[in-house]
């Protein structure tokens, strides 16, 4: 999709109305109404990041809200082309949601404080925040990339990994192979057979009936007479090295169908953003987080929150706490990535459209548990390397370390769920208490499993300070209304942020975002704005 | 399946057939008996590698023929419960098949030599035997995790590669993730629509069709109407980021046929041995063999290929040539694991039927290429992390290294066939004439290929000496016929390797095929024989 083509609503086109408002108005005005109109900074493909001149930003400042990823992807790129940048963090730490945990870290939320008391080893971190990283998100893995900073396999889908379902199996914990070659085997023989009948031939040749047939076969297991009896693709009964393996009898269709895992489990790794291979940095997500501190020197001022914004015509001024005492900046431009439902309290000026807004966005309500094993129980006992098992208990997932196998220990992710009810349920509940609760649903995949883990530690990100949510969202109606008035600036105010994307939740969409607000600004200045 | 179950042919059990055999011929006739009738060395599953007591062995001698990992396997378990065990290897290296070749390595074929030119890097390695491990494969994995190799994730099904099928799309390689998504798309809507007809009537209830269209709503990713009009699974026209992304449009039912790719490689990840992620060792596959070869000590005897076995009731003589000269060891036992299809044309006084069983096995004809990518332009150009892309020209698979990514280089497998007559076909061309075949096929998957590729090296398996094969396979009645005999030893000579398991090509059938002939001589030790 191309956006934005063709005349505009004042019936000439587009390119007409920018060339008279450039003669009126300057190229300035040019520059910030492009934006508006979402024309300049939001290209179809992602073309390498910004290519600013060198020194094409001296003498010009910018104030940057927020050290998450979308904050530091604009100071780092500012910073190469001369400008001058102040990267106000209001917590103690950059990354934002890219949070590694590690042995002796703390997690704070509003009323609790967390130790993580894993063992001090490199491969036993947490990925609190983003875990995973698809092939396509150009953006994020071209910092990797240009950091050096070593990359390896995520495995988002293990098939020896475990389904759980309360509803179906005798509550038994199956593998994938098993659910994913039955589910192929059934629809394969349903349709061959559909296919034998005249119910298809208005759809089909005779000759793609029979390509089809032949696909099915292969495609499902099934036998000469595309029947499904079970596929060898679900794993064996017994030993099939030294003996012929029997396949398992298949599961029902019923019961496949009962255990409702169509619902989105079987599914998942079949997103584009999901899938079976991904990648991850070694050591932690925050890798990135550290190969850009490295780079921005004394640019990041950390616990300096924002208490006021004045965005002008000219010049915006950014006022903060830090040290006790309250300071300000006046910057050509601010960069914003705190989250909108945050910025909408912080005292502002901006236009009623923007304000209007910014108050639509909510919060996600992500949740997470990690636990240490005391042993790797899942490689040893049930053979899962790598992978997540799936619930339908409030914890939803279970995973398991991509990296580290065989070592003695390894952390698994005990839960992580989206779901912003189930999200706000694990939030009001204790660290305690949402620990014990994990470990009782920990129990149906892996029985025992109070005793085989440790050492564990949850964040709910609703509850996080100057976080108060995570993954942003409009609803499809917001969307459409409020989204483009938030792409383009409010004079020289940028919202910035994985919120500014269509991927919310994602670093992709921080990263891109502030690339478009770094090049947006770039063409002003360039222009004399 | 249980083998062997019930009574025996002669009519009364085969516990009463047993106990009478050890009443008339002692305890040693009963294993070997038992050996014969599969009831003793091929269990259900497998219980872990074999508990031999401590100097359980001493004062006996085995020898073994072929430092495979069948044979390091055996030389590894009898040497640590005491047994006297000398490894006769007919070539120079251990790990047979299992070889990992690195800048310098010599491939000896009966007709070239070549050498390989990769840079001296660790991530620069090709494996050119066994390159990935299933969870499943439990004992090859306990080698793994007793000897302490790291082990890493391997990529075996990366949905961002490429399929490439001459006879359709124009001759373009599509990403895999468009073909799942679009086969999955129209499998779904034709069943779904099939259901709504009076034809599945009899086949589901009326609750489980609701439930079944459902189902295929979100495993198709149909719309409301259960129509499929393309999934954003297989990947979006344009920026996806910063717009909305939109779905390409869906690739037709009738070209997705014609591409024939369902006839193998749209499944290949759906078997039991090709999840989408496996592993591999840190290093390279022969990480295990020198696991083992560090352990082994001067049991191993090398360049020394055996030219007569004389079996006998209580001894069984092996002889070879070393240095020059003709040596004979006279041993209590002797384990085998050159492939059936040599061992035939080694002078021996085997029974009839047994050389009857070595003379159906049949070599596999296996062949790989593999070239040192000048920069990895798989990941810089095409986005590709690891795994397969698959062609219907004669190279077949191309596969990218799951490690190293961002790496200046890394080593891409240009070919992987096992098609024999393909196998043969490749082996007759001259090394060159092989590379030279492997860099115009590869441009159809990467224009430019020629250039972008170097050092390239092949292994055609039928062509190295004290191989001539690989992955031996029985034709069904052969299996039927001829497999239980060599199952069970002539006498004391034993016939070892993946060759004598279900899983012909994979190190796990070596490692339990050892495993068991292990236990069957430590069962007749133990009872005196």
């Amino acid at each position: 999709m191309r956006r934005n083509q063709g005349p505009g609503p004042s019936g000439f086109s587009r390119r007409d109305f920018l060339m008279r408002l450039g003669q009126a108005a300057g190229s300035g005005a040019v520059y910030r109404a492009m934006g508006a109109m979402g024309l300049l900074a939001f290209p179809t493909a992602w073309g390498g990041p910004p290519q600013l001149p060198a020194d094409s930003g001296r003498g010009r400042k910018v104030v940057i809200i927020g050290a998450g990823i979308g904050g530091l992807s604009a100071a780092y790129e500012l910073g190469k082309a001369g400008y001058d940048c102040t990267l106000l963090e209001a917590g103690e730490r950059a990354g934002g949601r890219n949070r590694t945990l590690r042995s002796g870290d703390v997690v704070r939320e509003t009323d609790s404080e967390q130790v993580c008391g894993f063992d001090a080893e490199p491969h036993l971190y947490f990925n609190a925040g983003p875990a995973r990283l698809p092939y396509h998100h150009e953006a994020i893995l071209a910092y990797v990339k240009a950091f050096d900073i070593a990359l390896e396999p995520f495995i988002n889908d293990n098939r020896g990994s475990y389904f759980h379902s309360s509803k179906a199996f005798g509550g038994k914990p199956i593998r994938g192979e098993t659910i994913q070659a039955d589910s192929r085997g059934h629809i394969a023989e349903l349709l061959a057979k559909a296919t034998q009948t005249s119910a298809l031939d208005s759809r089909l040749t005779a000759d793609d009936a029979e390509l089809l047939r032949q696909m099915l076969r292969a495609w499902g297991d099934l036998d000469a007479d595309l029947l499904y009896k079970g596929s060898a693709r679900g794993g064996h009964l017994g030993d099939e090295i030294l003996q012929a393996g029997q396949p398992r009898p298949p599961i029902d269709l019923s019961e496949l169908l009962r255990s409702e895992f169509w619902q989105f489990q079987m599914e998942f790794a079949e997103g584009w953003e999901q899938h079976p291979t991904m990648m991850q940095p070694v050591g932690g997500m925050d890798r990135i987080v550290k190969g850009f501190e490295s780079r921005l020197g004394g640019v990041i001022v950390r616990k300096a929150p924002v208490t006021r914004i004045v965005d002008g015509d000219r010049k915006v001024r950014v006022r903060y706490r830090h040290n006790g005492a309250e300071h300000e900046i006046t910057a050509d431009f601010c960069i914003n990535c705190a989250p909108a439902y945050l910025v909408k309290d912080i005292r502002n000026n901006f236009s009623r459209a923007y304000r209007d807004a910014l108050a639509v966005v909510h919060p996600g309500k992500l949740f997470k548990i990690a636990f240490q094993g005391r042993r790797r129980f899942w490689e040893e006992d049930d053979r899962i390397y790598g992978g997540i098992s799936w619930t339908d208990q409030p914890i939803m997932q279970l995973w398991y370390p991509a990296h580290g196998f065989h070592k003695p220990k390894g952390i698994l992710l005990g839960s992580y769920t989206w779901d912003p009810e189930q999200g706000e349920a694990w939030g009001r509940l204790r660290p305690e208490q949402r620990l014990a609760a994990a470990i009782a649903q920990g129990e149906k995949l892996h029985p025992g499993y109070g005793e085989l883990v440790e050492k564990g530690i949850s964040i709910a990100w609703g509850k996080v300070p100057y976080q108060m949510g995570c993954s942003p969202e409009f609803t499809p109606e917001d969307r459409a209304r409020h989204f483009p008035t938030l792409q383009a600036p409010n004079q020289r105010h940028y919202l910035v942020g994985d919120q500014m994307s269509f991927v919310s939740g994602w670093q992709e969409g921080a990263v891109r975002s502030a690339h478009a607000a770094v090049e947006h600004i770039h063409h002003r200045v360039a222009s004399g704005d």
